[in-house]
């Protein structure tokens, strides 16, 4: 007997938990991921930042369906979606499904300005974050050996453009790591003058979360040293410049934490999508017109049976991706005709939501309390390893962690992939010697 | 007053050790390395194998001398040294020096054949061994997908030219990776069916230690299943091949460790290289009429006070590179006169040398004694711990390695890196679906 085929695309949070709902259930699955791991993105921003190692935060994604005999793992790209012949074309073969859910997840999106990407790097992939902190490491290793002042100033300035969560804790992070982990390690310059700038064009930070909370995400990151800009839409982008409206700002590095986009494929469906390229679902999650797809995690655009919109957050992917798993296996049972009117509809449970501002700041709201300050920050502390897939990642960021804490030092300040001819500076000029006794203050 | 000048090329085992010595010394020190990190070489093949992160075998070098107030450390490549005029240009600057240590170390050497190089990588840096894993859980993950019987083997075989210390670690550690780690992984493919080839032009393996030994490695390489071909020099090396005399081998990934030579820079001295390019240094380390100039570590050729050759190890390059500093110190120190012929001579003490292979066994010869099995992994085990640089790092790899030899679980089987658009692969072939439920065996 053939069993019916499931076919997930993407291996995030959605992906995830939904093949997982299929254990030993009378299906057979195929996952397809272009990458071999999956990625908990909530940490992504402390690989960005020398914090942790880009393994510590990732697990092969064949390692965690090892026991669950129905499920295949494919590391593939999808190349075509075609929704009437219920087939999906990758870079290396063509499957068909049954049943298909679609959680290929956002990319970074540059709001319609494409050729901002060359001087903003987003931050999605290990492979985005390894490249931030390359990037960062390197420019104060320049300043280090650099003696103009101004060029100096603009080497250890980073900017983050985005007054998310994403963007809050990057900001937070980064002055930290100026401030307080670099400042030993550098003799020439004093990496307590480095700047972080964090843009926002709204008129507070974390504008989903209580404007009190805000604030306090504000006055947190100020006194970490972050320069925050409200209101601060940024007009343009250019090398190391980031032009506002009202003045520019010099940076060597600027990281684009403002928003995300749907992934071109999702336009050629053929099916309805909102302005950021978004599926638009059925309350049960599925398709218009296409009762055997669906889609879950942030490509979904999605209000929920209670006329909520569902936010583009990790539980709400996870949430959804059960949920999927379990209209299909209902179906698949027969317990309920495959008709779309009488399907379970999706209903989001918000747990709440948190943000951590440096080593032992961080703001959460969950079933209308609101907390902050360290009390917050141990919540995002337990709640962050409990999730992170596999005991071993667990154990390795809870040691780097404890370590951090205690002595303030980042264990992974390591600067790797630099281009192995980099570009020619000219002829080397002659600069004074470094000062090597007399320059650490 | 202005103190003497010490300038160190090259942050690796020598340099480090080197600058140490002149702690609390009226020396102005300055250390200049192309990597913001030392790398801690004789682990390398674990991150290569996914063994370890990255950063847990890699410690900025800045952080290394924190607290040593006359040392200051520059990223930077250094482009020209002028033996002559006493300085030494880099990419962005020029510094002049009063001693000069260089200890730059070796890169990998293809004895001419430099069209190799781009079928068959190196292991001597990070960024190498990363490409390394990359490339070989690629390879698995392509057969996993693959129906072609050839092609599948093909993806499914590694090669490692080079039957030394670094050649037997790593294919010891592929043959583990591919039969236990990666087993349970895949569904398709038979990870058990991986081959893994070690070849070797000499006719034994490890020849720089007793012949017991070097039978005991290749017996205990072959029951973890690695192929070992003896007197197998290599006449070419192609795309996924490498011919040998007799035959060829289809190897997806080929990795060479089969020889080092001197970065180009060394040729440019007009000094008296050997034929890997290395400086040949008087007995005190000097360069022949550079009483000035000091070389540490691999990049010396040094046939030392006994006449004894020193081998190209990171204890040898330790003892170099205090020897050179000590030498420094005592002339500057007044204790000596500025002379040649009187200078401490180098002797390299010969702690004995070890390799390990696979997850509990290795070889060992120290004091004219052998070791091999579990005994001599051990204490391979405790050696490197206890020199692996930093606190954190022994803690991080302890635990790695404790939760890998009980569970059999690398922590690091992470693909990042990839071409973010691979070569188009051409139209795609229907092939048959993956069959999930049938194909464990």
């Amino acid at each position: 007997m053939n069993l019916p085929k499931v076919l997930i695309l993407g291996g995030g949070f959605a992906g995830i938990e939904c093949a997982k709902v299929f254990k030993n259930q009378p299906v057979e699955v195929l996952l397809i991921d272009r990458q071999n791991h999956h990625l908990f993105q909530p940490l992504l921003y402390q690989v960005a930042s020398a914090g942790l190692a880009a393994p510590e935060i990732a697990h092969p994604i064949r390692s965690i369906f090892f026991k669950q005999d129905n499920v295949t793992v494919l590391m593939d790209e999808v190349t075509t979606i075609d929704l009437k012949e219920r087939k999906v074309v990758t870079r290396e073969r063509e499957e068909r499904y049954d049943y298909l859910v679609i959680a290929l997840g956002v990319k970074t999106g540059y709001f319609g300005h494409t050729e901002w990407e060359q001087h903003a790097r987003g931050l999605k992939s290990l492979d985005d974050a390894t490249a931030i902190r390359r990037d960062v490491l390197h420019a104060f290793e320049k300043a280090e050996a650099c003696d103009d002042p101004a060029a100096r100033a603009r080497l250890m300035t980073v900017a983050v453009i985005g007054g998310g969560p994403t963007g809050v804790e990057l900001a937070g992070a980064f002055a930290e790591l100026a401030r307080h982990v670099l400042k030993r390690d550098f003799k020439n310059i004093n990496t307590s003058e480095a700047r972080i700038h964090l843009i926002e064009a709204q008129d507070r930070l974390l504008t989903m979360y209580d404007p009190a909370l805000s604030d306090y995400t504000k006055r947190t990151l100020e006194s970490l040293g972050v320069t925050v800009h409200l209101g601060g839409a940024v007009a343009d982008l250019r090398e190391g410049q980031i032009v506002l409206h009202e003045h520019t700002i010099e940076a060597a590095t600027i990281v684009w934490a403002a928003g995300v986009e749907a992934p071109p494929i999702s336009r050629t469906l053929g099916v309805e999508t909102d302005r950021a390229g978004r599926l638009v679902v059925e309350t049960d999650l599925s398709l218009p017109g296409h009762p055997e797809v669906f889609v879950a995690g942030d490509l979904a655009s999605c209000v929920d049976q209670a006329g909520k919109r569902v936010p583009g957050l990790s539980p709400a992917a996870m949430q959804m991706g059960r949920h999927a798993a379990k209209v299909i296996l209902e179906e698949i049972g027969g317990k309920r005709p495959a008709s779309y009117d009488v399907r379970p509809q999706f209903r989001y449970f918000d747990k709440g939501s948190m943000a951590t501002i440096g080593r032992s700041h961080a703001v959460a709201e969950s079933m209308g309390m609101k907390f902050d300050g360290f009390i917050a920050w141990l919540m995002w502390l337990f709640i962050h390893l409990f999730f992170l897939v596999g005991f071993r990642n667990r154990l390795a960021v809870l040691m780097q962690w404890f370590y951090a804490y205690v002595r303030y030092r980042h264990g992974a300040r390591i600067i790797m992939g630099l281009p192995s001819k980099p570009a020619d500076p000219g002829p080397p000029q002659t600069k004074p010697p470094l000062a090597a006794t007399e320059a650490r203050d």
